[in-house]
């Protein structure tokens, strides 16, 4: 049966449970339409998962369908935007029915978590499993917040903690076999910061979300903004499993463990103390400070680390490495 | 030094030439901004294109970079609408510099031609070379053209001509060294209609482009509009090359051949002869009309086709077959 499947049947059978939402037209249409809130600039993101590199081969369907839509979520997030929408571009080698069920289970919880539709895509046959998703959102009219603004003498404020889904995923090197270790679903199952992304609309100065290690990404908004920044290595919020490590070890996680999708932003004291005046949806801290000296500066306990240590510590991610 | 390149800087040199436009945050940032025109609809697609599944292998990088955005403002041009900006995801092997070039080469041709802007994406390694783009677009409010408004009566129209990029793979399996065959071009190259798109928005009642093959895009609009059609054979518009051909495959690469990006409408007989009255940049031919029986019913020279001849003829592609 599976061979006999079309393309247009596959997407009708999984994907179509928001099709019929009054201001969309259907999944099969050419292209999706929808109607833009006055007074809003639209954001648009993509992102790419390919199997065995931004997810491990094990990874159970269902949370390769949360975390497709999540990663592209955190995206909207952080620029401050409240996600609509996303197109799912599904490469398949074969159709596993099974497996297309739980995948597009866990698409729509994290769709249904945070207020998000299905509204369009496209399935194709390849070799490889990789999954696009394309996110829209929108943002209030001159509130969206670039990289490029972090001015000097802003705090440097993260959400949650890193260093999580890298060192979840080291673990799961050494034990491939343990879906049960503690923070495997911080790797499975990130949560983008989407709520407290909102909050900070017109608030931060600039902001980013954490995919790639928090030394990697501040060091784009550095670069954008023209400015510099230190960081106070004992500020750097970590789980209670992170916490235990080694120094080295810990900060290295921390520093360069990308697939986090917590958010780190910059923002004025003033702006900072009238936010953490309100509820807030996860915890923040602040973990340094923009300062004008182009770079990253790392404090322990007050004072700069060697340059030696501070290379060590800061060995990022790259895609292409 | 390909080893050494990062994702950021990869995306950096080849993917940025757009990153300054006034309305846009640069490509760099986590999302792309932009504002939506007061009185439209947004319209959003995503389309993935696999080597050696959706252009040959020793297709030449421009062409996979024309044909990548084309195919995407093809869809948008199908809801009436204006192509505004696209997305990129693309998936490499490896980082090979002069397929770069070509690529972005090709990629932004077409969208200087069409005058849509690179707005944001996403590079990531992959055993499988594939391109995923997202295109966005906008029509003005209530004049986006669904597949499912063709009423009974409604004349059927195709741009162009239909079967060529189909004939052009065809040959291309025999000679495969033949890069200088008639309709390469049209396989390679394929021309959005995006002006003729534009002109039928408020105007066609329901509107495809011919992606998959004519009989099958024909029938989605039949299944969504739930009415049927007949098709003179006679009236298909065929290029020189294909009008030479015997009549049996003359017939399946019009009816069946996909990647002609054609645009496949239907239309009242008023609206039709006002449209006929404006210039229009693409020949346009009436190749049939909508019927109250379901089906797709073929004539010849006025008459009904044997049912076996009708179903030779029809054997439509499909992404799963």
């Amino acid at each position: 049966m599976a061979k006999m499947m079309t393309e247009f049947s596959l997407i009708q059978r999984y994907f179509s449970r928001h099709s019929s939402t009054a201001e969309l037209l259907s999944v099969g249409d050419d292209a999706a339409m929808l109607t833009p809130p006055l007074g809003h600039q639209l954001l648009a993101c993509t992102d790419t998962l390919v199997a065995g590199r931004h997810f491990p081969l094990n990874t159970h369907p269902h949370a390769i369908g949360w975390k497709s839509v999540a990663v592209n979520l955190s995206d909207i997030a952080a620029m401050g935007g409240t996600a609509h929408s996303i197109l799912l571009a599904l490469s398949l080698p074969q159709i596993d029915e099974p497996w297309l069920q739980h995948f597009s289970d866990g698409l729509y919880a994290c769709c249904e978590q945070f207020g998000v539709k299905l509204i369009g895509g496209d399935t194709t046959q390849s070799p490889q499993l990789s999954i696009g998703i394309s996110a829209l959102g929108f943002v209030p009219q001159g509130q969206g917040i670039p990289r490029s603004g972090a001015q000097v003498g802003d705090l440097i404020v993260l959400s949650g903690t890193v260093g999580d889904a890298a060192y979840a995923l080291a673990q799961l090197k050494h034990q491939p076999d343990s879906a049960q270790q503690p923070l495997r679903h911080r790797l499975d199952y990130p949560t983008p910061r989407c709520t407290l992304g909102q909050q900070l609309a017109g608030i931060a100065s600039s902001m980013i979300d954490v995919s790639d290690g928090l030394a990697q990404d501040l060091n784009h908004i550095l670069t954008a903004s023209k400015v510099g920044a230190v960081i106070e290595l004992d500020h750097l919020p970590l789980s209670a499993t992170l916490q235990h490590l080694p120094e080295s070890e810990k900060w290295q996680y921390a520093l360069c463990g990308g697939d986090d999708y917590e958010l780190c932003f910059t923002i004025s004291p003033q702006h900072y103390y009238a936010l953490r005046a309100q509820p807030l949806p996860v915890n923040i801290q602040v973990i340094g400070q923009i300062q004008a000296q182009a770079g990253l500066q790392l404090l322990h306990a007050g004072s700069a680390l060697d340059t030696s240590v501070q290379n060590l510590y800061l060995n990022g991610y790259q895609h292409f490495a």
